[in-house]
């Protein structure tokens, strides 16, 4: 197997975006990750898209043959891949893939959603599709109900209180402030969204115990990176001094569709299973990550992932998070892009947007929000309810 | 990059499965795929989904993730992907560059689309998302409108004349009356589709100059394979002296969205640069192979496709056709198995379902419409209106 390079990363800022479609916002970051790579006019010889439901928000389908016609790559081979809220990850993985086999060398991976084209109440409903037809849709199960059930559940069983909850959304909005690509710019306080009286106004509960600050908006957005074999990155980068990222590792597991059928429900055995794979494979362990990019759809998921996935021991991470760990400056900083709560979660494009804000942090450039001297990255892109989940570790070189 | 055999292959009978959901057929085709590889209990390491449109015909999404579960082969990795109607050679693309990778040693790929959940007008509305939104879909292209204006300059061009389209519609329908898989199982002779006074009505126009009987049924179906190294196979199969087939080679090669940016429209760039990079990779040539699988989604593409792949030089596929070279027994066979006209066109599994019949027919599994002595084969699966083409090559070892 072939070491991969990310040798470009580009996105565009996250939210309402009313004037572009679907292929419009993939065309421009995957430009600016070509352009970020300084690969010029070299043929690009396959193309990945990560997108969750063109069909459903769009009424489109061949996002893939849309991009490579629309940016001149043509005739560069062009799939869709979709994984629920992890069609980022599961792109990036198979482009991976792709460039590591040897049949390809410049390998494009775009992700991005366009949920704004739909009313709020159908994109929940669209993100809905992905749980089980029979066992979940059609009782009118949600993700964000879904979601609040596995916070009581973990709040009861690891003593996680409303008030941690609250820590990491405003630690993510705060984070969110710093970056320009970041959906929602808004400083929120602890009195704001939780202790005021005017509080269950400011932050009305959406599903018990989750209230609106605990969940991510529905955005539009698109990212891209752009990978080839780390062994070539000399011979087709522009400036080949520059710093760069590779793929020192990557996993991806499988749960049950449903959530009753786990066995303990607070288990996240996928989050486990990928993240060790990915560690395994880079030869890392969570204490060398330096910085990390973890799935938040809702608040409670950040504080169950940092656990699962090896960075704090059960029910240790709440408390890590009220000592400041995770914030930018501190031991192991989470989302120091805002993360989905802040950054916005389009919800294919999430696992690549991950990816691009950790290249910038390990290149050291993530401007405000920059870890200083990060060298080693994580990502968890969460497809469906943890039932399959894609991770990443990422390595500086040079 | 790792050889890649096709360790055991699955269908459904293609047609109207009402009683059937997506994940029901795709289940029925992946545990044939894997009880005919004879691999036991031995954990599958990836799954991927070939599906178009899952979202619109179903209102599913994450399908590869239900089907993990519903099998049992948690917790292997598993994605979907599409590629319009060339899904399903999408998916297995990426399912062999998995297994060669050297990542992944048993990768399952499954490919199906339940179309029938929808009434007809609508799955012709679905499956022209995949048009250009700007510039086909809003002035009500479909896939038959332009696959008619694809016919009229191809027949101007080329001589091709209404009797050679029919032959086509005969020969497939001949071959899937000894298909058991096929959706179609109907007779139909010259003179009842074109020369009597009542072909008008048993065969009417859909859009001119293509008739009722030049255009594939609307079908549910599902068709799986399993796939693992090829020098692995003796220590995976319980039967290791079974035929075996290998990938000898792929291609993907993409065109212009629209049509209209074509410079010669009649000419299939796409499927011509697929079929160079298989047969390139397969170190074999047009007039190696034995037997054909092509997208005949419309009649005139079986002719227009041979020639593009280099079975027979433009203007001459008509001719081959009428002088039988293309029927069973003929010098070379095409679409043996029916074709989409018989077999059906399930969107999404139409590129698995093409292997898996080439598999049985070179491992000298396919009944009465066995073509005798088969080692090599060919497929074509075309996606958008030839926008993202997907060729094989395989070969049987042993």
């Amino acid at each position: 197997m072939r070491q991969v390079a990310i040798l470009g990363a580009g996105m565009i800022p996250f939210g309402r975006r009313d004037e572009d479609s679907l292929v419009d916002m993939l065309s421009y970051a995957s430009l600016a990750a070509i352009d970020d790579a300084g690969v010029g006019d070299r043929p690009i010889d396959a193309v990945y898209v990560g997108n969750m439901a063109a069909g459903l928000f769009n009424h489109q389908s061949s996002v893939a043959s849309a991009l490579v016609d629309r940016i001149n790559l043509l005739p560069a081979a062009a799939d869709s891949v979709e994984n629920g809220p992890a069609s980022g990850g599961s792109a990036l993985k198979n482009g991976i893939l792709a460039v590591a086999s040897g049949y390809y060398d410049l390998v494009l991976v775009a992700a991005g959603e366009k949920m704004r084209d739909v009313i709020g109440p159908v994109a929940t409903d669209v993100v809905a599709t992905m749980t089980h037809p029979l066992a979940e849709y059609i009782y009118g199960a949600t993700l964000p109900s879904m979601a609040a059930m596995f916070a009581r559940l973990y709040m009861e069983k690891y003593g996680v209180t409303p008030k941690h909850l609250a820590q990491v959304a405003i630690k993510n909005q705060e984070n969110g402030l710093l970056n320009p690509y970041a959906h929602i710019h808004m400083k929120i306080t602890l009195e704001g969204i939780l202790t005021s009286p005017h509080s269950v106004v400011n932050n009305p509960i959406v599903a018990d115990p989750l209230r609106l600050y605990d969940c991510c908006p529905v955005s539009d957005g698109a990212a891209a990176c752009l990978l080839c074999p780390a062994d070539m990155v000399a011979n087709v980068a522009a400036d080949a001094d520059k710093p760069r990222v590779v793929v020192a590792g990557f996993g991806q597991a499988t749960d049950t569709h449903t959530l009753q059928e786990r066995q303990d429900p607070t288990d996240l055995k996928a989050v486990t299973l990928a993240a060790q794979q990915a560690f395994e494979r880079a030869k890392l362990t969570p204490q060398d990550i330096d910085v990390a990019e973890l799935h938040d759809a809702f608040t409670i998921l950040e504080i169950a992932e940092s656990e699962h996935a090896g960075f704090f021991d059960k029910g240790e991470g709440a408390k890590a998070l009220e000592e400041g760990q995770t914030r930018i400056g501190g031991k192991l900083p989470i989302n120091p892009s805002g993360g989905l709560k802040a950054r916005g979660h389009p919800v294919g494009a999430t696992g690549v947007a991950q990816v691009v804000e950790l290249v910038w942090q390990l290149r050291g450039d993530a401007g405000e929000r920059q870890v200083k001297g990060a060298e080693k990255g994580f990502s968890i892109n969460f497809g469906g309810f943890g039932n399959n989940v894609v991770a990443f570790v990422l390595r500086r070189e040079s």
